[in-house]
């Protein structure tokens, strides 16, 4: 029986602890563009929207048979379809670590292989230890599940590579995973085979598996290499992340998945059987597309690839060249993924009073739009996206440095606040 | 720092207490068909794995006009795009009830909309009710969240309704929400208004909001009518869940949604807002398909929706006419979706030890697969899909009657163990 008498019902406690942070800090920007300029969105990490970037005739050709088919409107198995996990296998294997279809977990985007990543790892009370700038998704669904989240930084001046000391001293007895981003999310960076080795050194010494969001493997420019970090373990597992979201430009279709590498057996009685029982809470992603993924994976030609890194790496040294001659700016190269992240000397610009309100008055004069560094735990930066059409990402550039002028401090603080 | 001196990685908590009971109990069973018949599964609860009832034409042109648009490859909003929520809006209006855009969650499938409505209502301590029989589902995803679930028990005989004692009694101070599954997998009951206003009093006199499963509404037979429980309740704030899933025969595609009814806004302040938070873990289903959905719900002829209840229809009456003459079983004729449960009088067949027993010796011996009833909680009956083609629905039906005319006690108990 109970003994309620009126109506109260609240919300969960994952539902209350579940926070996008920044959905929370553009909510509370003052955003009010110049009415005379027309708005330029650096801010949004989805490569689809000004129209410029488009999903390859394979991908649309693939679904197109995929639906004709009529092979894929029913249920799939939790984990995926054996065709789609077999294509993927193919795809991720590499010279010295070949993978196999029973390795792969499909997922609803590369975000649900995040979460499922996390939730199998991971309870309530223990910590994942996230980068420092880093993808603001680790917070919002560690949080949610009362997992705490403890930082590491990375060290911008030498090209974003993980201070290793830092990520040790992070380390305790309740840290259940490592979350290593490569290529980065806000950062662009791509590790070398060394600094990686060194990364799974640390986890090695500390028992602690890694979880590998890898969703920008590929895109490095010209004369980098990605080197999946787990092709550098013998020992640490890893739960690679992965889908077809940025390289495929298709991030709305939300497929994803985990690829399980693990040589010593060290997951296989515990943890791959939790991602088959977890699999059974969301039943896969959508079949249709995984009845499309072994046409798109193997049938792209390398051509589109590289047009898309090129065209990525154009835009990034558009973006670097204007914005590194900018008053109180430092741009910071990146080498991957679509993304730069810039210094911003706040002293140099006394009239300006943090971060956010570069972005907001910014905003306000030259309808300019990128992400302060706040959402992604780092202020004192801005991160603008270069998916956009060359000539726009020019024009907001030339507007940044028209603003940074007119707010520069003419007699600048000479020790700058951003790395050599 | 950390003490950890070896390799310890256990699957969480979650992990450890999702199940998928269905799955564990067909793992267990003896399922080795008779070579010399082939094997006629009335397991499955997906309409498209025998190729007789497809999507309609208006669903697949949908689906190819989203995708040569080039408009939805890109990331949604977290809740779904407003066209595709206006259309749900439409389509789940009624004169009494209506309903607006901003009333709906996008989901990934019904599975996932029945997820995100006992995430954002309940919590670790609390528990859900449960119909007796039913679907496993809200089991596996309550359970992991450590929520429990009580069962309240289904009248067979008053073509299971719901016993509203037993309802009543079970409610307490930690329950969260009621799950009222209409109409009802595996049962195939569908609710008058007049037993719909019961259970809704029973859930206002306690201040308990309702889930209700409604992913098989309209799939009710000629002569029936479906009633929204939205429809019947002023004071009692609904949760309902849909999709695509059933009614357009695909399932896989993974489209559910959950709309919001809350005429007195019980649920404004936190439950909205909680439901906008989880929304943003998943990121909303498949934009593709979203696109879709608008020209899907407006266009689609009544037509396809008579012909398909009316295969469903005429395969339950072939199953019922064949079934009610065995000695030893009783069907109870549906009223919609798509199952029929049939009752075993076990102590008529004293060769067979239970119902997984009698599943198993049906395999063996006639290769027909119906569900056991113990995955549904409700041993004494099994369960069988009408969505085969009539020809295979016939043959089986003549097989169970073979099986049980070989198996049955010629000297059976007067008394029986199945509702008159």
């Amino acid at each position: 029986m109970s003994g309620r008498c009126e109506w109260t019902v609240k919300k969960s406690k994952l539902a209350r602890k579940t926070h996008n942070p920044i959905r929370h800090i553009i909510e509370n920007l003052d955003l009010r563009p110049n009415p005379e300029k027309q708005m330029i969105a650096l801010s949004i990490g989805d490569p689809t929207i000004f129209g410029n970037l488009r999903a390859p005739p394979t991908v649309i050709d693939a679904l197109e048979d995929s639906l004709s088919s009529f092979r894929f409107n029913g249920y799939g198995p939790a984990t995926g379809f054996d065709s789609a996990k077999q294509a993927i296998a193919e795809y991720t294997s590499t010279h010295t670590t070949p993978v196999y279809s029973e390795d792969v977990v499909l997922c609803s985007g590369c975000s649900g292989a995040i979460d499922l990543a996390i939730s199998v790892l991971a309870e309530a009370g223990q910590n994942i230890l996230v980068p420092c700038p880093g993808f603001s998704i680790y917070k919002t669904l560690a949080e949610g599940l009362d997992i705490s989240v403890k930082e590491y930084k990375l060290k911008p001046e030498n090209d974003w590579e993980v201070d290793l000391d830092d990520l040790e001293r992070a380390i305790d007895d309740n840290t259940a995973a490592l979350i290593i981003t490569n290529p980065s999310n806000p950062c662009g960076s791509v590790y070398s085979d060394r600094h990686l080795r060194d990364i799974v050194q640390v986890a090695a010494r500390h028992f602690v598996p890694i979880i590998a969001d890898e969703i920008y493997e590929h895109l490095v420019f010209k004369g980098e290499t990605f080197v999946p970090i787990a092709d550098v373990s013998n020992e640490v597992p890893v739960l690679k992340c992965s889908g077809l979201t940025k390289r495929f430009l298709i991030p709305g279709w939300r497929v994803g998945w985990i690829v399980v590498h693990d040589r010593q057996g060290i997951l296989s009685k515990e943890i791959r059987g939790g991602l088959q029982q977890l699999a059974t809470r969301i039943l896969g992603c959508n079949t249709l597309v995984q009845g499309a993924i072994p046409q798109i994976l193997r049938e792209t030609p390398q051509s589109f690839y590289d047009e898309t890194v090129e065209f990525y790496q154009n835009n990034a040294n558009i973006a670097y060249e204007l914005l590194s001659v900018v008053p109180g700016l430092k741009p910071i190269m990146p080498k991957g993924a679509m993304y730069m992240m810039v210094c911003v000397d706040m002293r140099n610009f006394p009239g300006i009073k943090n971060g956010l309100d570069f972005v907001s008055q910014l905003v306000c004069e030259e309808s300019v739009f990128p992400l302060p560094g706040e959402c992604f735990s780092y202020p004192g930066y801005f991160r603008i996206v270069l998916s956009v059409p060359e000539e726009m990402l020019e024009a907001a550039c030339r507007r940044i440095s028209d603003f940074c002028d007119r707010h520069y401090n003419r007699k600048p603080i000479l020790i700058s606040a951003c790395p050599d």
